[in-house]
This record gives C-alpha cells, structure tokens and sequence, in this order.
C-alpha cells in the first residue's frame, strides 16, 4: 500500500485535475479524496482516485480520475445482498477514457495493460469516451478501463456501490482498504 | 405550453449555461434539452430546463438547468410501483440554488414565489446550494427551488425518475408533456 506522504500528493494532483475539469469540490472533499492502489503500490500504472458524492441504498454518485496512462484494473459487480450487481454508467467530463467490456476486440487496442499484468486483462472491445460521451455497464459484466495521455475525469452514476464485494481478475488485488 | 421558436431559444441559452459551467455534451443532448414550462407558459418566473443522461429502473441521472430567478414549483415524489417515493440528491455545480424543505422556516428566504402563485409554496427551510455543495431530499418530501441572480446548473443523483408521477401543490401545474 502507498505510504500517507503519497497520498497525500496523489490527492492533490487529483484536485487540481478536478479542478481543471471545472468540478467544484469542498474543502472536505478535497482533503477526504479515495485513493485506491488495489493493493499493488504502483500508482502511476494501476489506481484510481475517487470522490464519493452519494452512496445510499438505492444510488451512488462519484466522481473518478485517472492520471495519464492510469488503469482501472478488470473487474466485476457480482449481486450483493439478493440485488442484482451493481449497474454503472460513465460519462467523460475531461480527458479520454478507453473502456474495454466483453464483445469483439480491437485490432489495435489503444490501452495496454500495466506490464507484467497483462494475464489479468481478458475483456477487449474498446469503448473510446470523450468528454460527454457515456456508456453503461450491466451488472455481471468484466470492464477495465485506462486514461488517455493527459489522464481523465469520469462520473460514475450507479446503483448502490460495495466497493468491498467486487472481484478482479487479478488475485494479487485487494480493492479495499483504500488509502485515507 | 410554449411554443416550438421559444423552446429553441431556451434550449439554446441553457446549453451556453451548461458550457460556462464546463460541461460537455453530445450535439444529440444540446438538441434535445428538455425544457419544462410546467404547463404555466411563463418560464422566465417557472420552469427548469434537463439534460436526462441515463434513467434505468435503478437510477438516474441528470443536469438541471435555473434561468437566473427561475423556479422548480414545490413537488414531492410519491411511491411508484409498489417502491418507495424517488430520493435524490442535488449537487449545486455553478451559481447558487435556494433550495426549500420542510423545517423551521427561514425568517427572511432569498427566494421569491413566482407572483400570483405564492399559496402553493408552503415549505420554508432554506438551504443554500453553493458550487460543490449538495443534499438530498428523501422520498415524500416536498421541496422547491429557486436559482440566485445568475442562474445555476444542478446535477441530480436520484432512484429512478418518474416524472409524470410527481405530485405538485400548485395544481395549476402539469409536469408531462414537456416540449421537445
């Protein structure tokens, strides 16, 4: 796990991108941003930073960045609780995003996998998000997804998130606990 | 109900408003921002223009959009379906909202009823929605807003939207059809 004085960077360059992004954020909010590393201290190619606006038992909002070339690594929502999983859908405020989900492959993917991890990436059609463009995600279904070369903002609405239940395809990840 | 030369040009400023709040949309979404006139055809005092970015039987999103002094008239959300009353919560992303809820009311609101209309604002306890502030209404509870002096663009994170089920107190008013 990366260490508090990272963080604590990471947090800021995460703020300033927010920023950039014309997302307003609190000071609260600012000083309280998620920084997830899946448990593989190597932030600048696996990781995500996030600000939970809402999560209540029946929707959540986030916001997510992505610095250049950060990967989302593959994974699910399985169902939780008797519920379906969780349903997602991103939408692209600033930046690229590169989605992959079950369906055709690219040819010539335009993200790749953080190196020696690329077992671990088995989802191949690309979706490619702009800013204002958007995808949903059905529960059960592999994604992963990577910032283009100036990094991204993502909002994520969705249905009740628990973080804490999702599977990935790489055994060395741990989702939680995030970095505080 | 406003006419179709009216809602062009109103669709049109809410896009520019969108777009200073830093906002992207898809040509598609300009096009088709929602502009509700609330059936009263007076939308400089009542009415709220909304870009819809994914409603699904598990949550939904939107951006709202307040001329400066415009007017969402006082609602509350009852069960559907056979579930709970929609819940949602309102993130302020530019300008400033007057929002009103149930509660000690406020000995001087900065907000104005739309003239003629006051009888149907009942609920009096002001919060402030400032960019990067937010709050969220439970089911059945009434609420009305008002945009300050500029006007304001709102995200809305909710349960599923079922707006032709929304109960209004003035009742004047006629949520569904909006103009397309």
């Amino acid at each position: 796990m990366v260490g508090k004085a990272e963080a604590s960077r990471v947090r800021s360059r995460a703020a300033s991108m927010l920023k950039r992004a014309g997302i307003a954020l609190t000071v609260g909010e600012r000083e309280a941003i998620e920084v997830a590393d899946f448990g593989l201290s190597d932030l600048s190619h696996t990781g995500l930073e996030l600000v939970v606006y809402v999560n209540t038992d029946r929707y959540c909002a986030k916001e997510l960045v992505l610095f250049p070339g950060q990967t989302c690594p593959e994974h699910w929502h399985p169902p939780v609780g008797g519920k379906p999983g969780k349903m997602e859908t991103f939408r692209c405020r600033w930046g690229i995003v590169y989605l992959y989900v079950p369906g055709k492959p690219a040819k010539k993917p335009k993200a790749t996998p953080p190196r020696g991890r690329e077992k671990a990436y088995t989802v191949w059609h690309e979706i490619v998000l702009k800013p204002g463009s958007q995808y949903t995600i059905p529960p059960n279904t592999l994604h992963w997804f990577q910032a283009g070369p100036k990094g991204a903002v993502v909002s994520e609405f969705s249905s009740t998130s628990h973080d804490e239940s999702d599977y990935f395809q790489d055994r060395d990840i741990r989702r939680i606990p995030v970095i505080k």
